[in-house]
């Protein structure tokens, strides 16, 4: 998509909520209308008072930041890994030039609960933390770091009561630009269990802390009822991709090969964050067809995209043959879209591609309908889905001491047939608290179960199980259950809290229906993995 | 003060400490340097994302309000008045036009536990408020206001914690201008015992009832320590302002009175916000010489302004002889100031003032100094003071029932000799809850009480009753006593919780001091009065 279709994109954003209605019905009439004037000033603002607030609070920001690190981050490292026991942070210091706002823009028309602000942040600080682990004599530490990237801060819930707003949400939707200046990095990767381990892994692992499906909750009113939904929110929307087809692409291998015409062996990468899929091979050609059909969760539109990458599959590296990018903004408005989008980035040619959007809904008298629709679908990538699950896990209560009377290190696994997810390890304790979040599509909720089952990390034996016939969920109010579990196989008072929350895709007359089974925090499956 | 006038204060407005303390320390030093450029570019910007926000917002702010009203605003209505007790709010509409945010800029270099906001602020909406009184037929309401204004926001205190603020502030620092289309208020005014009320007089209220001294807090973490202190806060500063002399006045009288060259009366009105002050009348003089001293509470710098209008004192109407103006933040930037300053407004000629910055200090040691220094003053126009007094006047717990074992309607009067504060009137209650803050000058705190009276309002006999003497504070920690108070002539367990804060006016080396007797809430004392 060039300047033209950024521009078209920015106008379809921007219009009324009747417009998109019409849009709606109409399909492509949109698209044929005449762009304003304005659209080529786009609504990001300045906002230099911002910085003077920010200037004023950074070294409270900076007070914050030491008390995460020291108290709640430290005591995880230190438990993470019997090597980092005599972890802890001997100096931070955020320094004196603040994190700067360069721009803000205010998202309208979207729910009518919440508010949508994107902040374009840019950071390059005299930041200074410093770590020590005693036992290795080893210091290491940052000293200078650049951040540069998009924040999006959700206001919600709205009130109708002092403070108005509920709670603030921030997080990064696409991974911003991350520069550490390291000291002593070498030393940290010298201790045992950390070898493995590089300075561009940990910078990955911070910049993916920062960005969807990870959220940073700060509640403004106590006791907030929505918080376990606001950290892990259920999916806006389904979009299904239909990867038709491509044409008129470039001939990579008749440049390889010299001065033979050739073709090339194209091939589509499709991402949506986290979440990736990766489409067959067409064989020597430049107009290849590939008929198949992903589909991706979507949490926050306008924001979040659609990236379609083209390769020439080669025996020793892969061509790019362009790329294309689409806000699931522009999918909402139009619900169907139905476009050859034009290839950039040094490729040429154009791609097909067809995008449906589906909103999920607590209504389980449509599932006959799906699944009988879903019996006549190929499997192609993958077999065909007819719901989502959103698990969240919120903890545990007087789990079993095993006979070494040690406190257990608790995690759970989540399986649904051959899917399983996993939990992250709480350390030294009978009664975890997890508070999270695992997304699932189901083939058949009225045939499946979901299984639980609680481990003592790094050791044998359970600490207790339980599975859920997942046809409980579609009598339940608003398809949701909420309650504690008792566990089996574990202690007498031995139980699980948890949330299940079903939501039924619903049939778009005609269209042929596939899920693509990838959870937001990622699992490999099939052609498709996650990152 | 023109425009020259305005840009220098703009200049000293935003200096560094750095050149502040210069200033302060070289007195007119600061004010010969040339102006840099960015001086004519105002720093207050737009921030169209606010309005986004504030419209989407808007619906919500819609139902605080009408909660507001219905909840909290009409039960006191019906309790204020035996005619209103049939007095309820029938319809409250916000409309669809939603307050618009004009400009915002922000203040630095204040203290740093706090941040300052100033929102220029828009409304011009179609607001529909309907009242009714029933047992009057009487309806009566409101259809679109308009409100234009500057908003001062205070984000303190600032956290080391999420969510890093602890409360906002709101409050008009002056009078916005306001605008009410009321409809049926004819009807209202007909009431007995409202007759002798106007629109006019409802209209000052509900203005007044924004304006300083009067603060919205709103707070953002659970059980804030301090919101009694962020709702009343200390003043800031003690402002002692010579009014000294003026020259070159226009000659009113000469044109009243025709051909003949004449003088004018002149005297001026001094006012910061609802604390006022006159002198006295110089008879026959264009060059008049006063050498009188008034003192001013100030709790909000920049911001808050001197204002000095002249007149001319005539048998029927006084004529305008000019009127100068001065935000107090030049004042403290500069400590002392000295300086002929220009009449505007018709006027010609320059008023002479010397302004003197104290702030007020929680140090005993200093007072013996004081009071000798005031012992040569002369009591013009006031007697001098040498402290000021805050009262925290919060709630009172199991108040004595009458014989008519009817729940009193308990008010309470502040009494330091003879100048006497009132709170408002809580009804039908043993255990009533005011939060009401009162300040007080002190002549001599060793030496004086606090009497404090407890009322059954329009009532006889007293409910309870406590004198304190003021010379406990002096030897209090931080000179405050925050506690319980026993009452006499009451029940056996009538008591009444007070917070007490004295504060001494330090000296500053060879000027004369004397206090202007003016508390917020205002009372007309000698020359000076409260609005």
């Amino acid at each position: 998509m060039g300047k033209a279709g950024s521009l078209r994109a920015a106008s379809r954003l921007l219009r009324h909520e009747e417009a998109e209605v019409r849009a709606a019905a109409t399909g492509l009439f949109a698209r044929q209308r005449q762009l304003p004037a304005w659209v080529s000033f786009p609504d990001v603002e300045k906002a230099e008072w911002l910085n003077k607030i920010l200037a004023q609070a950074w070294p409270f920001f900076g007070q914050f930041m030491e008390k995460l690190l020291v108290e709640n981050v430290a005591p995880n490292i230190r438990a993470s890994n019997t090597h980092l026991q005599t972890f802890s942070f001997t100096k931070v210091d955020l320094g004196e030039k603040p994190l700067r706002v360069l721009g803000v823009k205010v998202h309208t028309g979207a729910t009518k609960q919440q508010i949508l602000l994107d902040l374009t942040l840019s950071y390059a600080g005299d930041i200074q933390i410093d770590v020590e682990v005693k036992k290795f004599f080893c210091k290491a530490g940052v000293k200078g770091m650049q951040l540069h990237g998009t924040l999006r801060v959700i206001l919600e819930p709205l009130l109708g009561e002092a403070p108005l707003v509920g709670a603030l949400s921030l997080f990064f939707i696409r991974r911003p630009t991350l520069d550490i200046n390291w000291t002593g990095m070498t030393n940290l990767l010298d201790i045992p269990g950390l070898s493995s381990m590089s300075d561009s892994m940990i910078m990955d692992a911070i910049a993916a802390f920062l960005v969807l499906p990870n959220r940073l909750l700060v509640p403004l009113v106590p006791d907030l009822q929505e918080a376990a939904q606001l950290r892990s929110p259920l999916p806006r929307g389904v979009v299904r991709v239909h990867l038709l087809a491509a044409r008129a692409l470039s001939s990579k291998d008749r440049l390889m090969k010299g001065l033979i015409e050739g073709k090339s062996d194209p091939y589509a990468l499709l991402r949506v964050g986290t979440q990736l899929g990766t489409s067959r091979v067409i064989d020597n050609s430049l107009n290849p067809v590939w008929n198949e059909i992903y589909e991706f969760m979507v949490h926050e539109v306008p924001g979040q995209e659609l990236e379609v990458e083209l390769f020439d599959k080669d025996p020793d590296e892969d061509d790019k043959l362009g790329r294309m990018k689409l806000d699931f903004g522009e999918v909402l408005r139009a619900r169907v879209m139905d476009e050859w989008f034009p290839l950039q980035e040094g490729g040429q040619g154009q791609l097909h591609l067809r995008l449906e959007w589906l909103t999920p809904m607590a209504d389980a008298s449509k599932l006959d309908q799906v699944l009988q629709r879903n019996r006549w679908l190929e499997p192609k990538p993958e077999p065909p889905s007819a719901a989502i699950l959103v698990v969240y896990l919120d903890r545990a209560q007087e789990l079993p001491l095993k006979k070494s009377s040690r406190e257990p290190n608790p995690m759970v696994q989540l399986s649904i047939q051959d899917i399983t997810r996993q939990s992250k390890v709480v350390y030294n304790t009978v009664s975890p608290v997890w508070e999270e979040a695992f997304r699932f599509f189901l083939h058949d909720p009225s045939n499946q179960d979901l299984d639980v089952q609680v481990k003592d990390d790094g050791r044998q034996g359970g600490l207790g199980a339980i599975a859920v016939p997942l046809s409980r969920l579609l009598t339940a109010p608003d398809l949701t259950l909420d309650q504690w579990f008792q566990l089996d196989a574990s202690g007498p008072s031995s139980r699980l809290y948890m949330k299940l929350v079903l939501r039924v895709r619903p049939g778009l007359g005609g269209c042929r229906g596939m899920w693509e089974a990838i959870g937001a925090h990622g699992a490999a499956v099939g052609q498709v993995r996650g990152l």
